[in-house]
């Protein structure tokens, strides 16, 4: 057992893409668990893209951490020591504790116990956790792709993404993955069964996702925005629906592009393809977990639903790992291993 | 009776705004029913914002009218000639025949059967029929709006946004009305009980906006754009809904006004505050219209909604009053008396 605990904490607040030199590295004494509390140490951190709006000084849809602060983040954990009578020393939990190696938690910071019976612990950071039920939820509660309808979702080899498209072949439609890079679009195609996938580096990007959708897009699970966004939006049919659960490629933007102004057009194809544009985030339908964590188990167990995992080994990586994320740098859903489970 | 028909068809297309070219006056003879068809005689048309879609030659949520072709619309007519056992001289009806003074109609094209009992008999192109059904079903199915939540529409005083305003005060709602003038302000507030109307022509209009919706905007029923929607957009609150039923301000639009290009920023605000956009056309929602009959019955019996209606004498002033609508110049619903009931 260590003698003391490291946090990476907000340093400074990035101008457009994050450097290292927003975050710090601290050395700090091991916490101490009062009556009811335990310590718990961090196994593994996940590293998703919704922490960039939190670097932010401006409220995006969570409040931002401040500088000084330890970055936010969902991590999976074993208790150290324990002085809550429900809790015991080698438990696994799932909770929240964000980019360090030790934390002080009480029973309600716990999210989930976690056993290797159920999935492995590390997929309740991603496919069988908040990523997984991201896809889920937003499929379910806005998506709501019907038999034969196309599906399409852009980082589609990222926790989020190759969920949405397994879900989608899962309740009958067509799922066309977008990806960077030819090795991410074997893998959709190869190991995932998409029906398509593309690569947006392809200079006829545009025209190769027009030939895979040839019935147009029903549904486009949107996390990314730019250049996807506008090649998918002349494909759009009547009555599609567009959850918005990300906009990645504009999280590093430091101010408007440049004309013409597209919003008004943008709005009238709202209202001529009678279209659905529905921003969320997935604990507004935090009522459903119960249900997502029963289907997407028995998905688990029954091996028809895949996933991959990018693990980087070290707390200290994390900054490095996380501006890569950013970039797509990463094939499947980015973790940092933080310790190993005694 | 008369021996001829006059219809207005359309003869070029507009570039921008509509003008009289565009329009051509036609006198044709009566037109003869087949057996099981009738003549009728129409005495009310409508005029409608829609209308200028079906003058370009690009689709927009239906087919455009032809060169050459009777403009389209709403009609309430009488039955001249009966070829069909159901239907007999003297009976009014709700159709669709366009800008014309007669038309031969089968009962399929027969929309509804009007008594002045149920209403008067305009009413069905109003506030007890498409316009009336656009508002009901906008909030029904997409603003639903909750007791005590703000409920904004502009064009407050024309057909649809009125009844908007109405059934969001009967709802329970908060309705803050947009309209262009004084008079038209004066009439939402004194008679048809918003709680606020603005006047989009004031130079502070979006400061005095905000200071109507001192808790936000919870729905914002959509059918103008413009600087309407810029002045809305930073009122959005979290979950906030936008039926998304015209843009009527930009429907002489002829290029992309210039940047910086609004759009991802647009998406962003969609994602951060969890807003839905929803594009629709009231007939998608027409299973519901019995149950809307019904209810906009009773209200209207009751005394609970108003209604305000900008009658112009003659077909052949059609052209002018159209063009007037699109700049806001009538005064409630628009109906052109094209002949009086026998």
């Amino acid at each position: 057992m260590s003698d003391t605990a490291q946090r990476i904490v907000l340093a400074t607040r990035p101008t457009g893409e994050p450097t290292a030199e927003n975050f710090r590295l601290e050395h700090t004494p091991l916490p101490e668990p009062d009556d009811g509390e335990m310590r718990v140490r961090v196994l593994y951190l996940s590293l998703d893209p919704y922490m960039r709006g939190r670097m932010n000084a401006r409220k995006s849809y969570a409040k931002p951490v401040e500088i000084g602060e330890v970055m936010e983040g969902g991590t999976v954990a074993q208790v150290e020591v324990s002085n809550h009578p429900d809790y015991h020393r080698g438990d696994i939990v799932l909770t929240h504790v964000g980019w360090q190696t030790h934390a002080v938690v009480g029973h309600r910071q716990v999210l989930r116990r976690l056993t290797e019976a159920q999935a492995p612990i590390s997929t309740a950071l991603g496919v069988y956790g908040m990523p997984g039920f991201t896809a889920w939820a937003g499929l379910e509660e806005i998506g709501k792709p019907e038999s034969g309808e196309t599906v399409v979702v852009a980082a589609a080899s990222g926790p989020v993404g190759a969920t949405v498209g397994q879900i989608a072949r899962l309740r009958g439609a067509r799922a066309v993955g977008i990806a960077g890079g030819a090795e991410k679009c074997a893998y959709l195609r190869d190991e995932l069964g998409f029906d398509a996938a593309i690569d947006h580096r392809a200079p006829d990007f545009a025209e190769q996702l027009k030939a895979a959708c040839p019935d147009g897009i029903d549904v486009y699970f949107e996390n990314v925005g730019g250049a996807v966004w506008d090649a998918v939006l002349p494909l759009l049919n009547d009555f599609a629906r567009v959850p918005v659960c990300g906009l990645v490629a504009h999280y590093n933007d430091t101010s408007l592009p440049p004309g013409p102004d597209r919003s008004a057009a943008l709005m009238a194809l709202v209202l001529t393809r009678s279209m659905t544009l529905r921003g969320f985030i997935q604990n507004e339908f935090s009522a459903r977990y119960p249900e997502f964590l029963r289907e997407m188990g028995r998905w688990l167990h029954e091996g028809k639903m895949r996933y991959r995992e990018d693990i980087v080994e070290g707390l200290e990586n994390a900054p490095e790992a996380f501006i890569g994320l950013l970039k797509g740098r990463n094939f499947g859903k980015l973790l940092v291993r933080v310790s190993h489970p005694d």
